[in-house]
């Protein structure tokens, strides 16, 4: 169950309360094909990166079973750079650089072994970008699921809403769900975002927990209460990354087992936000992971029943 | 498995962005024995109102099993009233009015047939009358659960400290969470919180559920997306008053049980705010609200079965 990643493979440099960091390896491909590498144990990617990337980080993808031969490598150019501070409380943050570099010309060549990709996951990129990789499949994916952000929304509304005609999933935040829809209700919001093409929605509300909207069913995975987040960077693409990893693993896109995938999701973006950038999804094996997921199952589950008196 | 609650039973006047009141039925004290009396079908309430009351809705209480012996009638006073009007994001509101009335010297009476209770929920009140109430009890309860408020925070905290020393369960929202312990982490709060003497503690989140920690056990319930939210008055006693009559019911306080009782109390809190004041507690039945937790299932319930490959 082939699954192909689409995302920026970048540099971030990360101020947050706790701290800050040099130049460290980033950016929303990196992070889905991390994640999504615990379930799925190879998977392909398109990307582009500059001279200036590190071989190494190229070797590790590598060892988690993430082919390369997507992956362009531009050697008199330099690597996409985004450079951001967060707030006190965590939730908002100010971008403070942003270097297209390699992003801004990307053209996302699709190598011909990867044509008949299952699962297919657009990491957020422009919607033209995302869009050009949908229609150079030659063969429509059993499921493809997009990010976006704000961004979008704000310089290129009509070019978005033409590339959500063509997903099934579309996984936002509840910010940019309402910016989206108009709705301030989530509940309205995800009637008025299906109603653009997608039959699945995702809306992550960060430290509360994510939603998924389908036809009349509405399914809640709560957040793991942590004692810190560290560095909410990243978070969101662990969640896409563990979500499209784990249905492409079990090949099994029921409204039951996308309940899973969610889980499974926000099991990883909660190791993603202890530590500093892609650090803590290094560091991790199978059984913290397992073990994560169970502690999930004991923070929702309960059985219903009662005799009243 | 006898329950009492003590708290208010008033009047408000409420505002939102939907409409505004003129004076109707509110109360602590008459939330909590509404919501309960699903559950619980005969309880005791010691509260106090004036001649200004109307019989109707005394009539009403006694319908759903409340005995009226605790409630004091003060034939020449008026009863408690509270104005408030919510900001268009309906989790901020503001105080216009409130009049202490009855309330200002209100002397929590326990009937003798009352002595022996099982199960106590204080409302907000002032910590002084909660604690009252404790120990007038010639024997402790099997279980005391308590609500209080930022108010009290401010100007009573020693006091508050005292009262909570003395019960088992502590039913606050997250913003007096943070308050009450100094910590803006949940978890952490819930450590210091703790440590004040309540096992359990209840951290409401509003329309981001609630959360029940004790010792190292942590579960989560959902709120239920709502397409509208009309009145949200009412609503945390509406699930203390739930989490109580489902627990005083089934005479059942393990941790598994009290998952179960905070679903009822959510179930009940998401009618609560579908109309204005105790309107929807009072319109709906018993099988409305087994459907409503039935969603409550749906919307959290999953089982993590997978097999990576």
């Amino acid at each position: 169950m082939s699954l192909l990643t689409v995302g920026s493979v970048a540099f971030d440099a990360i101020e947050t309360p706790f701290g800050k960091t040099d130049k460290i390896i980033g950016g929303a491909g990196t992070y889905i094909a991390l994640s999504s590498s615990f379930f799925k144990k190879n998977q392909n990617i398109v990307s582009v990166v500059g001279g200036d990337f590190p071989q190494e980080m190229l070797d590790l993808l590598s060892s988690k079973g993430v082919d390369l031969n997507g992956l362009q490598i531009k050697k008199d150019e330099k690597t996409f750079f985004w450079s951001g501070k967060y707030h006190n409380d965590m939730n908002t943050r100010d971008t403070l650089i942003t270097e297209l570099n390699v992003l801004e010309n990307f053209d996302p060549i699709i190598p011909a072994e990867y044509q008949g990709a299952e699962y297919l996951m657009l990491g957020n990129l422009s919607p033209q970008v995302q869009r050009a990789v949908i229609e150079r499949l030659t063969e429509r994916p059993k499921l493809i699921a997009m990010d976006t952000m704000n961004f979008w929304m704000d310089i290129a509304l009509d070019e978005l809403k033409k590339t959500m005609a063509l997903v099934d999933v579309l996984i936002i935040n509840d910010e940019e769900a309402r910016q989206l829809s108009g709705e301030s209700s989530l509940v309205k919001a995800s009637k008025v975002i299906r109603a653009f093409g997608p039959k699945y929605l995702i809306i992550k509300k960060g430290e509360h927990g994510a939603l998924l909207f389908h036809e009349e069913k509405v399914f809640f995975a709560p957040a793991l209460p942590l004692e810190e987040v560290f560095d909410p960077t990243g978070a969101g693409d662990t969640f896409a990354g563990g979500f499209m990893g784990f249905l492409a693993s079990t090949d099994d896109i029921s409204f039951e087992n996308m309940k899973r995938a969610i889980i499974a999701g926000s099991a990883l973006a909660s190791f993603c936000v202890e530590k500093f950038g892609t650090q803590r999804l290094e560091e991790i094996n199978q059984q913290d992971l397992d073990n994560r997921i169970q502690e999930f199952v004991a923070l929702s589950n309960f059985e219903m029943v009662y005799q009243a008196n």
